[in-house]
């Protein structure tokens, strides 16, 4: 039996990086690694492993239909977190132990999954594990896409020993009942109200978009500013757009990741290529925001002479959890309920199955980053939540 | 004997990219083959070569002191074009081969320079081959310079069997007595007015600077817009500030390099790291056009709750090509005299010895890209009024 505490802090050497937070990318050497790790665990605690064609592993305990899911996801972002993903897994595991060590035996059976590629850091779409296994994105579109070295889903997978012909709607979705994931709070909601733990209402309908702007490349030392055409400007303007419009409507609108084409200090640009990432607290507004954006980007690009076209490469609609399932874990957990800005796997179960989310306290507020934090005390009493919900439920 | 036109066409190959235009960093595989042909064509020539300890390529024609040296380099920018540099080595060689058909034999040594690294693309010093040379750059600063892999160049160096210890100042300056470089234009100034060929007057001050802004990673949907502490918003307000600042002085500011950490589509950047390529008519113009973008730029940072730090990689002062020489040439060939916005090899050697430079048309008047470019005309007249430069001369 092991403590969710003491389970995390057996990673903590996985995937670090030199920001001193992780870089834990979707069929890369560390994930490979927790994968190994979650593989391990599953058999030292006896439960039947089950890797599906999409690479999400699911851990079993008892076999049959209408089974309770928890876990969460083992991969991150570029230099994101501890917490964010393996605290919803480490505390299935350490849930399962204390209820196995109290002699509980479930009526329904659990799994505890490792959702793949919950991030969508290295392909550039997220939940890319749960998208797949539900159906909701299509394989022959998820194995093309590629990552910044032009490696594509299908071949990463392929040199790990999978097949890419098996990803794709998953059997297992049939067997489940109901999903609880269990995730670290990305703001500051818990710290400011002084709760531990706490249930999730909803999450906000999110897109991701990719800008292209094209100008003139040219030199940098010779080309009067009137007579450029310098796609950096046009994104500059973009970035404060997105700034501006996400602010006057409490909305989120960053720009996190941008590629200049050719990069080179002493040449104007000749294409600038950003990602926008926007969220609004109903899907009208979200449309609103981003038409907003990119009209200002286009007066933007009219006035420097270049181009400006933006891309949807994924959006996710509101999720609004199952009511009846969320009223009763705030019942039963006493726990305060709340909105969340960020996607998770569980977003994408919620349109299949009757899904709940419990987020654990970080104080800093803070996410995708080296300073996300939970306390100890909080973690535990998250496992213990979470081990509270699975013998309410199983 | 061969056309400048035909030689030029013969390195048409090497270092293509997908730009369509070429990348040829230093002590890269394509700039190595270009070295080897270089050496090819000197042995051809019956040219004795030498390369100095900073990978300064020299082709001798005839021996002692007081030579005419010729030529310029066979680096790129990345995505840059065919003529930025390679023009004006074949059009020296070009010249060599017409003026021995014609049976002329010069009263001075002619040498022919092709040198090392006038791009600075990949060690972010431009000019270094020059600067080493002439002692203008020191050469433990220089060879601990990094790429962007974070090879220094004394590693480069060696992996190409060069002892790094041997960079420096090269005795050949001793042998010069007069450098003319051959160039094409990197802007519109000939083709407006009609000429093939032109005589530098000078060239701008021009500073390289890095401009590095801190700031708080977080997580893209769940931090409030007022909780951010974005660097990419001050970024963008530097690269807004730069060219508004620029123009109104009509000078030069431009953002063509930025890195942003970690880089993920769904988070708040914790650093973005740009490089500010800045050149105004004096040296006093070009201080306060830096001091101004940093003051904007800083007003910026208070807002955004985020750091400005700009510090100077390289400032080259303002050049004023010999005067005599200049007008001797401007005479000789019956061209017209420009400045130019670029850094050249020419502007380092002439802090040394009396030095000119001549610029052959360029019709998009683009450079740095794969649009810059010279009719075979105006390449074979420009080798045409190179050799008679030469003739003039030695």
């Amino acid at each position: 039996m092991a403590t969710a505490t003491a389970l995390l802090a057996g990673l903590e050497g996985v995937g670090r990086d030199s920001s001193g937070g992780y870089t834990r990318l979707a069929w890369d050497g560390p994930t490979l690694e927790l994968r190994e790790w979650f593989a391990a665990e599953a058999i030292r605690r006896g439960l039947e492993l089950v890797e599906d064609g999409n690479g999400n592993q699911l851990a079993w305990w008892g076999s049959g239909t209408d089974a309770l899911l928890v876990g969460s996801h083992l991969d991150s972002v570029r230099g994101g977190g501890a917490f964010d993903g393996p605290l919803g897994v480490v505390s299935a595991l350490a849930a399962i132990d204390a209820l196995r060590a109290e002699g509980f035996a479930p009526s329904r059976p659990v799994a505890v999954a490792n959702f793949s590629d919950e991030e969508g850091a290295r392909f550039g779409v997220a939940c890319l594990g749960s998208r797949l296994a539900t159906g909701v994105l299509a394989p022959q579109h998820a194995l093309g896409l590629r990552d910044d070295d032009g490696t594509t889903l299908a071949e990463a997978m392929a040199a790990q020993g999978r097949d890419p012909g098996a990803a794709g709607p998953s059997a297992w979705l049939e067997r489940v009942g109901a999903f609880v994931e269990l995730h670290v709070e990305q703001g500051r909601w818990l710290a400011d109200g002084d709760a531990a733990v706490g249930v999730a209402s909803a999450i906000w309908p999110h897109g991701r978009y990719r800008l292209d702007l094209s100008g003139q490349g040219n030199h940098a030392g010779t080309t009067a500013m009137a007579d450029r055409h310098d796609p950096m400007l046009t994104y500059a303007a973009a970035v404060m757009a997105a700034a501006a419009a996400a602010q006057e409507a409490d909305q989120r609108a960053t720009f996190g990741r941008v590629l200049v084409q050719p990069g080179n200090t002493n040449a104007i640009p000749a294409q600038v290529t950003a990602w926008l990432d926007a969220r609004a607290d109903s899907e009208v507004a979200l449309e609103r925001l981003v038409e907003r954006i990119l009209a200002d980007t286009r007066a933007a690009a009219a006035v420097n002479g270049t181009s400006a076209d933006l891309t949807a490469e994924s959006v996710s609609p509101a999720v609004a959890f199952d009511a009846v399932l969320r009223d009763r874990l705030a019942g039963l957990l006493e726990a305060p309920v709340l909105p969340t800005g960020a996607g998770h796997d569980a977003g994408i179960l919620a349109g299949h199955v009757p899904t709940a989310m419990l987020f654990v306290r970080n104080p800093t507020g803070i996410s995708h980053s080296p300073l996300e934090y939970a306390e100890d005390a909080d973690v535990e009493a998250g496992a213990v939540a979470l081990a509270r919900v699975i013998r309410e439920l199983a």
